[in-house]
């Protein structure tokens, strides 16, 4: 097995992380990517410590952001106490990275939610570097601005993450995200030295729906090997996260999905 | 009235070709844009006859393109046979621009993909050229990049326009697909004299489904004032079409539909 390739534990959805975490190292998979929600099951503590027992380590933790003030479903939330709290959560499990999701549109003003999220970057900035925990902002799928991410494309991200030192703030290539984007190729090159993680899937078409709408590798029009090409050719040597929101995937036991990934990685990303 | 407000005929779906071109005369609206498949239904010298009865005139025809060999259903198409017709029936209905939606990819080759729609671009240009019609190259969302267009963005549809005569090839710029990009305005700016057709509508927040997600003006997050100074700005003077694919709008009556979208225009566009 590629020993670059990462789990990341919402694929398992059915799998709680103590068995995500033992399902990794029974078969062989050296790194997991965590959801906070999952590690709120059983507490930092004990994720940290099953995490160091079984031998695997945290790729990235899901997530941090929603800096513009409102949630995906309109309620109201301070994203940067919330992130403080995720960034201390990346420290004390050792996750390479703290995913953001940054959110969508506040107050109907898009330019003004662009600005509140690079203040709130650069709040954090200094709170995550003393802690030795690297920000990833990932741009999102435009079908998401509204709600989720008014950062939509690597390029818009490297802009926003040149403001600050490249250990501290990155940018998360995200297949499903970014894949159409014409000037994709030009915008990883650009993004060299800042890629803090590489996240594989594919997309279903014709789209269900804009969250649901992702595949294992291999199922979709996403060109995985050039991608990889290309995030490689910008110097990321990092672990490479399988991320796939799939409602038919979620319904099955988590040992037969972590095989069919593993074989959909090697057949088509490795 | 703003007397550049046009009724893209998709709007008011329930609507024949006769019931909307003589909806949009007795409301005193001067423009509309046409759907071939309505056109169809009762001949293009009809319609011909129609609009020139009843003054109304052709903003644009929808549409040509397909060019990459397959419907977004999967079927094979000779995309560039069928925009062949569909530019000589812009030609007799007297439409300002031919809308060209490209088509998506084939072969599981986004890169040749794109590469067949230029190709395809460069030998339809002449044949539009000595017909004095125009193509509109359409960006489309990124999530119909798979099924439906494999030009995503402003930004390479005028790279792609830029290799023919300005006034063979232009670019639409339609709301829907472009509000979301962190480059829009620069790529307006840039589209300077390559302007074919502003379309305006609003995007539904969450998103039901990739075709449906329409609405009227001011009931989404984009900000058309902002959009329609930008391509004001880069010389845009002609025709504004509403266009709104909306499952709810569709089962009403025409009039009372057309009605409520002069409201929106009058409120949010103009």
């Amino acid at each position: 097995m590629d020993p670059r390739f990462s789990l990341n534990q919402i694929t398992t959805r059915a799998w709680s992380l103590p068995e995500a975490v033992a399902g990794c190292a029974e078969a062989g998979v050296e790194w997991i990517g965590l959801w906070r929600d999952k590690v709120a099951q059983i507490g930092a503590d004990e994720a940290a410590r099953l995490l160091k027992e079984y031998g695997v380590r945290v790729s990235s933790l899901c997530r941090g952001g929603f800096f513009t003030g409102v949630t995906p479903e309109g309620d109201p939330v301070d994203g940067v106490a919330q992130t403080r709290e995720a960034i201390d959560e990346a420290a004390q499990l050792g996750a390479e990275v703290l995913v953001l999701v940054v959110g969508g549109i506040s107050g109907g003003d898009l330019a003004g939610s662009r600005q509140r999220v690079a203040d709130a970057v650069g709040e954090l900035a200094p709170y995550a570097g003393e802690r030795g925990v690297r920000l990833g902002l990932e741009p999102l799928h435009p079908m998401q601005c509204a709600e989720r991410s008014v950062l939509s494309t690597v390029d818009q991200a490297v802009r926003m993450a040149e403001e600050h030192p490249e250990e501290t703030v990155g940018v998360i290539v995200d297949e499903f995200h970014v894949w159409w984007d014409p000037r994709i190729e030009e915008s990883i090159a650009a993004a060299a030295g800042r890629i803090a993680g590489f996240h594989v899937c594919d997309q279903l078409v014709p789209l269900p729906d804009p969250l649901l709408g992702r595949a294992l590798p291999g199922d979709g029009p996403i060109d995985h090997r050039h991608l990889r090409a290309c995030v490689e050719a910008a110097g990321y040597t990092g672990p490479i996260e399988v991320e796939v929101f799939n409602a038919e995937l979620w319904q099955r036991p988590g040992a037969e999905v972590l095989a069919e990934t593993i074989r959909a990685f090697e057949t088509y990303v490795t």
